[in-house]
C-alpha cells in the first residue's frame, strides 16, 4: 500500500483544505470575492515577511520574481556584488549578466556561506555597487547565510540588500525590518505549502526609489505594476486564481501558529534531522546548515541517484538529490512546509531501511532514537 | 439557491476530472510521474496548436508568453508592426516599447478588424520589418482578424508572424502549419479549460532561427530554455504542477472531440449567441465576430456596470463588462471552452431576464428561440 510523502525543497506537501480549495469551480479574477481573497492574502503575506511593507504577487516560479528584482531596481551598466555558494547564488549572477549588469562575484565553495567580513571588503572597494544579492538558505547545498550580517553591512550604505528567501521564508528567520533588508523575494511552492506558481516580493521605500530610477527593460514582471494593483487587490494580468485560493489556506495556518513558532517548528525538525544523522555517522554537507533541509553527503560507495530512486520506488518517500557538481553526491532532506514530528520521524526511518538495503551498514532505528530525544527536549 | 457560472474570457469553467486531479497530493517535478506528464501535455497540445511544431510552456499569464515573443524574436532596434484594435493589440505595442523596438502601428478602431491590404501596404514600405504582431480574437472587442490573410503576407516575406491566440485557441480557427503563422502564443484559462497559470508558444523554423539572432534580455522567459526542457518532459524552473495535471485532463477532453469538433461546436455555440441578440433587437460590437466570445452594445439607457453585477449578484452569472473606453458599454459573453448549448441557453436566458428587470423592453424568451433554431439545425 504506497503512500508518497514528499521531503523535496519544494514543491512540499499541500494541507488537505488547500487542496480542496483548488477542487472548487474557479472563481472570475475581477469578482469582488477575488479582490478580496487577493486583499488577504497580502495583507497575511506581511506576517510571514515579518514586514510591514506591502507584498506583491507575480504568476511565476520564483525564478520570476529574482528576475524581476533586477530588472526593476537596476539599470543598465550599474554593478552588483553577486554571493555565489550554490546553483541558487548562480542564478543571481546568470539573471544578471542577462541584462548587462557588471557583476562583482563572491564564489563561495558549496556547503560554506559567505563571510560577511568579504562582502564588507568589496563593499568599500567598490562604493559604486547598487545592490548586494544574496540567498538566505541555498537550496542546492542547504546552507544558510547570515543575512542579518549582510544587513548592518548594507543598511548604512546606499547599497541595496536583495535576499533570495526562495526556499527559506517561513523555515529560517529573515526579520525584513529589523533587520533592514530591502528586498525579499520568495514563492508559493515552499514554507508556503501552496502548489508552485505564484511568486513574491517585498520592498522597502529604499528598493522602491530604486526602482523610479531603473531603465532595465520588464513588462510581465514589472513590480509597480504588481505592487499598485494588489493595493486595490487587483491584477495587470489574469492571476493563478486556484493557486490564491490555495494559499489563502496555507497562510491560514501559519497566522494560527504564528510566524515565530512556524520558524521555531523547523528549527526543532531540522535540528532532530541533523542528530539522526550523526547518530548514523553521515557527515552533513552544509557548515552552517539551515533549518528549510538537510544535506547530507553520502559514503563514496554509495550511488545517490540510485539510493534516491530505491527511496521514491519502494518506499514512497522522495528526497531531493545532488544538483549540478553534486549529482549523486548528497541527499537533500526537507523538512519544509506542512511538515511536523512524526513526518519527520518516517524520513529519518526510510532512510535508515534504504541505507541497509543497499548494504550500508549502520545501526537501524539509531537515528530515529537520536531524534525523538530532541522532539522531547533532550538535547 | 445560488449556482455561479461563468461566461468570461478567461477563466472559464473547469471540468469536473480537472478540479479532482488538482486536489490530490502533489508531486515532485523531477519524478518521473511528472515528466511523463509534461511530455504526453507538450504532445497532445500540438493537436489543439494544429502544428507539428514543437509547443514550450512558461509558468506565467499569457502576459508573459506575449513578452516572450517580443524578447525572443526581436534584438534593439528592430522593427515591428503592431495591429492595434483593442486593449490586447496595444498590449503588443507597449511590450515592443518596453523594449525599445520601433513600433509601426495599425490602428483600428475598436470593434474592426484589420484590412489586409494595410499591413501589405506596411510590409512593402518597410521592408526591414522583423515581425507582425497580431491578434486572432481581439477579447477587449469580441472581433476576430483574418490570420490566414495575414500569414498569406508574411510567409513570402523574411516577416515574421507572431499571434496572440490567447484567448481565442480552441475556439476559433488558427492552422498555424496550413496557413504558415510562425509564432502562436496562448495559455491555459480560456479555451484550454485549465485555471490561469501556464502560458503557451509554438514556433516554426523560421521563428527559431530569428531565436538564434536574438539580443534583447531574457532569463526567466527564455523560449530556447523552455522548449529544450520541454523535450526532456523537464523545466528550467518548478512549474505550475497541479495546473499541468488539470491541463493533461482538459487536453485529453478536446482530443477525445478532436479539435475540428472543438472549433465547430464553439461556432455554433457564437452563431446561437449571435441569433439570440438579434432577435433580441441588441447590435453586436464586432464587425467580424470571433467564436471565442460575443460582445453586444448596449442601449445607452443601460448602465453596464450595474447590468453586470446584477446578472451576477442575483442570476449567479458572470459576463465580462467592457474594458477601457468600453466600459460600461459593452457586455462580453464567453461561450469558451468547458461550454455547451444547455450553458449557453443559460446565458441567454439570464441575459433576457436581466434586461426586463432593469426595465428594458424587449420580448422575453425570443432570443432563446433564435437559439433554439441554431442549435437545431435551421439558420
Amino acid at each position: 500500500m504506497k503512500k508518497d510523502l514528499l521531503f523535496t525543497p519544494g514543491p512540499t506537501p499541500i494541507p488537505p483544505e488547500a487542496l480542496l480549495a483548488m477542487a472548487q469551480p474557479i472563481d472570475y479574477h475581477r469578482s469582488s470575492a477575488t479582490v478580496a481573497l487577493i486583499k488577504d492574502v497580502l495583507e497575511k503575506l506581511k506576517h510571514v515577511f515579518q514586514t510591514e511593507n506591502d507584498v506583491l504577487f507575480l504568476t511565476s516560479s520564483g525564478t520570476g520574481a529574482m528576475e524581476g528584482a533586477v530588472a526593476n531596481l537596476l539599470s543598465r551598466n550599474d554593478k552588483a556584488i553577486v554571493i555565489r555558494s550554490g546553483k541558487f547564488g548562480e542564478r543571481w549572477g546568470e539573471i544578471c549578466n542577462a541584462y548587462g549588469i557588471e557583476v562583482i562575484p563572491i564564489d563561495v565553495s558549496w556547503g560554506n556561506s559567505v563571510d560577511p567580513q568579504t562582502v564588507e571588503g568589496l563593499l568599500t572597494e567598490h562604493a559604486d555597487v547598487r545592490t548586494v544579492f544574496a540567498t538566505l538558505c541555498e537550496t542546492s547545498t542547504g546552507a544558510l547565510h547570515d543575512i542579518e550580517a549582510l544587513a548592518n553591512l548594507t543598511r548604512i550604505r546606499p547599497t541595496l540588500l536583495v535576499v533570495d528567501a526562495v526556499s527559506a521564508l517561513g523555515a529560517d528567520d529573515l526579520q525584513m525590518d529589523t533587520w533592514g533588508v530591502d528586498v525579499v523575494v520568495s514563492c508559493s511552492q515552499k514554507g508556503l505549502m501552496t502548489p508552485p506558481g505564484l511568486a513574491f516580493a517585498a520592498l522597502n521605500q529604499r528598493a522602491w526609489d530604486a526602482v523610479e530610477r531603473s531603465n532595465l527593460p520588464k513588462y510581465y514582471l514589472d513590480y509597480r505594476k504588481a505592487y499598485e494593483s494588489g493595493l486595490e487587490g487587483s491584477v495587470p494580468y489574469t492571476p493563478a486564481v486556484t493557486l490564491l485560493t490555495a494559499l489563502q489556506c496555507a497562510l491560514n495556518r501559519i497566522r494560527k501558529e504564528g510566524i515565530r513558532n512556524t520558524i521555531a517548528r523547523h528549527k526543532r525538525l531540522a535540528l532532530a534531522t541533523r542528530s539522526a544523522m550523526k547518530a548514523l555517522g553521515l557527515p552533513l554537507f552544509a557548515a552552517s546548515p539551515a533549518n528549510t533541509l538537510t544535506s547530507i553527503r553520502l559514503p563514496e560507495e554509495i550511488d545517490g541517484k540510485a539510493f534516491i530512486n530505491l527511496m521514491r520506488d519502494t518506499y514512497g518517500i522522495t528526497y531531493a538529490g545532488g544538483q549540478s557538481q553534486l549529482s549523486g553526491k548528497i541527499v537533500r532532506i526537507a523538512h519544509l512546509g506542512w511538515v511536523n514530528e512524526n513526518d519527520v520521524i518516517v524520513a529519518i526511518s526510510a532512510f535508515e531501511r534504504g541505507l541497509v538495503e543497499i548494504g550500508y551498514d549502520i545501526p537501524l532505528g539509531a537515528g530515529i532514537a537520536a531524534a525523538q530525544e530532541v522532539f522531547n527536549g533532550n538535547l
